[in-house]
C-alpha cells in the first residue's frame, strides 16, 4: 500500500508526502505514482497524538457520575459497574474509545484497564496502536497476587498473536496503595525480562501520599527506588503531588511522566502536575486524557489547552508551558515515553500523521499553526487519520462509526440496567 | 417564515418544535404544516448560547501572541495593533467572530470594541444578537472624555437603525483604571435615562485592586457604589478579585456577573472568579469567552468546561460548579444578563435554538445530555443555529463561510504587516 498526500502544508512549506507500507518514505516536491492520492489542499500536516494514559473501555462511563466526591464517585458508581464489566463490554467501550481517538487525532494510546485480550481485538480491528495492559493489584494478598500475575502472563501471551507494531503488551500494576512492594518487584523483573513497558498510577492526590508516608514512613517515590521498581520503561501517570528530591530521583531513573490535567481538575486532586519543575529536573512529560468517567473525552487538541492554561494559572505566570511545549508533549514527548517511531513527520518515521482541515475559525487567520492547534482548536479539526500507512478516517468519517456508536450505547445502558437493580 | 423541528430530543422526550416569525409558537406533538421543516432525528435541541463577555473583532488576532506576560502582551503587541485598526478590519473580524459563534451555538453576546457601528452591520448580515458597545474611556483628561462621549452618542445613534432585537446599543465604559468618577457617571446616567445596558471590566487582576487601593483608599467595588454606577442593567466581566463585602454590594445592586474562566487562566490573573461565593450573595453568574486574543476561540461548549474545572480545582471539591449549574450559566443566566428572552426552549420565547448532533462519540453513550454537553462535547456538536426565528446554520455549514474566512484572514495578515515594519 503507498498514500501521497498532494500540496500539504508541512511546517510552514508546502510539501507532498509519500508513504510506502507503514513508513513515511519521502517529503518534498516529489512526483511518484501512489495507490491512494490525498488532496492536502488548504490543510495542514501533523504527527498523530499520543495519549500516554487512559483506560479506553470506560468510555461506556462517560456522563454517568460527575460532580461528586471522590471517595464517592469511586466507591457508589465507579466500582460496582467496573464489578459488572463483560467482555462484551469491553470490547465495545475500546471500540468506541479507539472510534473517538481516530476522529479527534489520536493514533497511539498507553491503556490500563480490565481484559487486556479483548481490548486488543478491538484495536487491532480499529487499526490504531494501543500499549495495552492488564490492570495489576494484588491487595497486599499472596493468593490475589498470584491469580493477578497469571492473568498477566496470559493476557501478554494472548497481545503475541497481533501485529507487534500497534498492539503492543505492557505491564499495569495500579498503584502503590493496591500493589505490594513483592507485586511491584514481580512486575519490574517480568517487564525487564521480557522487555515490556510498565504503566502505573502515582501521587494523583495529596491524600494518598499521606496515608502512605504514614504507614511505611517513606515518601512513594523513594520506597519505588528503594525496592528497585523505577527505569526508563516505567510510565507514571498523575505526579501530581511530588517533592524536589522525588523529581530528582524519578529524573535520575529515565522515569516516564503523564500529565492527566483535565481529570486532576474534575476531581479536584488540589494541586498541577509541577511541570516546570519537572522539566528541570530532565524528565519526559506526556500528555494523557485519563478515562472517560474523569474527563469525559479523549480529545488531545483538548487537553493541550487543558495543560497549558492550568500551568500558567497555578504558576502565576502566563509564559509557563508554551503552545510549543505542550504541542511537542502529545507528539515527540509522546513517541518516547512509548518507545516508538512516531511523533514526528521525517522520512522514516511511522507513516502516524493526520491532516487538519484549515478551513475553519479556529484556522482564521493562521498567524500560528501551533497556537491554533493549542488555543483554539479542539479535535473536529482532524480531517484524516492515517496510522501505521494505513488511512483511518477520510473528510472526517471512520468506517462502520454510526455502528459503534450504537453497540457502545446499547451496552453501556444495559451495563449500567444491570447494576442499578 | 415558520420552521417546523420534527421529532427532536427535548429535555428528555422526542418532540416537535414550530417557530413562527421570531418566536418559538408550540412545542409537543403537534402536526402543523410550515414554511420549513427540519429533521430532529438524532438530535437534542438545546437553546442557543449567550456569550456575556468578549471584544468580537479581536478574532484577527487569534495566535498572534501569546504565552507572553501580561503587561508585554498588552504593551508590544495587542495595543500597537489596535491603534492600526481599520473600519474593515473591524467589519471583517466582527463577521468571522459571528461566524465562529453561529458553528458552535452562540445566538446572542455582548461585545465592547472599537467602531461599534461597523460590528452593527456585521451583526446584521450573520443575523445573530449582538449588545454592542464602543468602548468608553476618558484617560482622566476632561477633553477626551468629552471626545469619547461624543463617539458614544453617535454610536448609539447609528445602531438605532438596525432590528431593535439584535442589534441591541449599549454602553461599554472600559475599566476603572481607565475612566474617571465623572465619566463613569456619565455613562450611568446616558445608560439609565436611555434604558441601555452598560458592559465593564473589573477586578481582573489583583495589582489592578491594589494600585486602586493605593490611589484611593478604597476598594473599587465600595468606590463604584459610592459613585452611583452600581445597577441591575451593569453586567461586570471578570470579578476575580472580590472580597465578602464587594459581593453583598455586587448583590444587592443586582448587578450581572460574566465569567471568563479560560482568559483568566491563560493570562494567568493569579486566581479564579470565587463562584461558590457569588452565588451565596444571589449574584446572576454567567459565562464570557474573552477576546480571540486571550482564549483563543469563541466556543462557549468549551469555556462551560473550563469554567466547570476551574472551580472544582480551586475550591478542592469535584462537587462546585456543577454540569447543570454551569449549563444554565451560558443558557438562561445569559438570557437575564443581557435583558433577552432567551435562553429557554419554551413557547413564547424568542426562537434561539440549536440543534446537537448526538450521533458523535461525545455523546455516546448518552447518560446524561448536560454532562455529555458540558463535559464532553464542543462547540463542533452544533448542526443547526437559530437565532430570532431564522436558520443561521444547518448541517454544520453557514452561507459564505469560506469567504468570510478568507476575508478575515486577508485582513488579519496585512493588519499585522501595517504595524510591524
Amino acid at each position: 500500500m503507498s498514500i501521497l498526500i498532494k500540496d500539504v502544508l508541512l511546517e510552514g512549506k508546502t510539501a507532498n508526502i509519500f508513504i510506502e507500507e507503514n513508513l513515511i518514505s519521502q517529503i518534498g516536491n516529489i512526483t511518484v505514482e501512489a495507490e491512494h492520492v490525498l488532496d492536502g489542499k488548504h490543510k495542514a500536516a501533523i504527527p498523530g497524538l499520543v495519549n500516554t494514559h487512559t483506560h479506553a473501555a470506560m468510555t461506556l462511563l462517560r456522563g454517568y457520575a460527575d460532580d461528586l466526591a471522590l471517595q464517592e464517585w469511586l466507591t457508589t458508581r465507579i466500582w460496582p459497574v467496573e464489578a459488572n464489566l463483560t467482555e462484551d463490554d469491553i470490547y465495545w467501550g475500546t471500540k468506541l474509545a479507539c472510534l473517538e481517538m481516530i476522529k479527534t487525532g489520536t493514533t497511539m494510546f498507553n491503556d490500563m484497564y480490565f481484559h487486556g485480550e479483548i481490548a486488543a481485538k478491538a484495536v487491532d480491528e480499529m487499526g490504531i496502536r494501543g500499549v495495552l495492559s492488564e490492570v495489576f493489584f494484588d491487595l497486599f494478598d499472596e493468593t490475589k497476587g498470584e491469580v493477578g500475575k497469571k492473568k498477566v502472563k496470559k493476557g501478554i501471551e494472548q497481545l503475541k498473536g497481533y501485529d507487534s507494531n500497534r498492539v503492543i503488551p505492557a505491564l499495569g500494576p495500579h498503584a502503590i496503595y493496591t500493589v505490594s512492594a513483592e507485586g511491584l518487584q514481580w512486575v519490574k523483573e517480568f517487564a525487564d525480562a521480557n522487555d515490556l513497558l510498565i504503566h502505573i498510577h502515582l501521587a494523583e492526590t495529596k491524600r494518598e501520599n499521606d496515608d502512605f508516608v504514614e504507614k511505611y514512613g517513606i515518601r512513594p517515590v523513594p520506597y519505588l527506588e528503594k525496592i528497585g521498581f523505577l527505569g526508563p520503561n516505567l510510565v507514571i501517570a498523575h505526579c501530581v503531588w511530588l517533592d524536589k528530591k522525588d523529581m530528582e530521583i524519578l529524573a535520575k531513573h529515565e522515569v516516564k511522566i503523564s500529565h492527566n490535567p483535565i481529570s486532576n481538575m474534575k476531581l479536584a486532586v488540589g494541586a498541577i502536575m509541577p511541570y516546570r519543575e519537572l522539566k528541570k529536573a530532565g524528565c519526559v512529560i506526556s500528555l494523557g486524557t485519563d478515562g472517560c468517567a474523569s474527563n469525559n473525552n479523549l480529545d488531545m487538541f483538548e487537553s493541550m489547552k487543558f495543560a497549558a492554561l492550568g500551568q500558567k494559572l497555578f504558576a502565576d505566570d502566563p509564559t509557563v508551558l508554551s503552545a510549543q511545549e505542550v504541542y511537542d508533549m502529545v507528539t515527540k514527548n509522546g513517541g518516547v515515553a512509548l518507545r516508538m517511531n512516531t511523533g514526528e513527520i521525517k522520512e522514516g518515521m511511522l507513516a502516524d500523521l493526520l491532516l487538519i482541515d484549515l478551513r475553519r475559525p479556529s484556522f482564521s487567520p493562521n498567524h500560528s499553526l501551533i497556537a491554533n492547534i493549542v488555543y483554539a482548536a479542539n479535535g473536529s479539526c482532524v480531517d484524516t487519520t492515517i496510522c501505521d500507512g494505513r488511512c483511518l478516517m477520510e473528510a472526517g468519517r471512520v468506517k462502520e462509526e454510526v455502528e459503534i456508536m450504537n453497540k457502545a450505547g446499547y451496552a453501556a445502558c444495559e451495563l449500567i440496567k444491570r447494576c442499578v437493580k
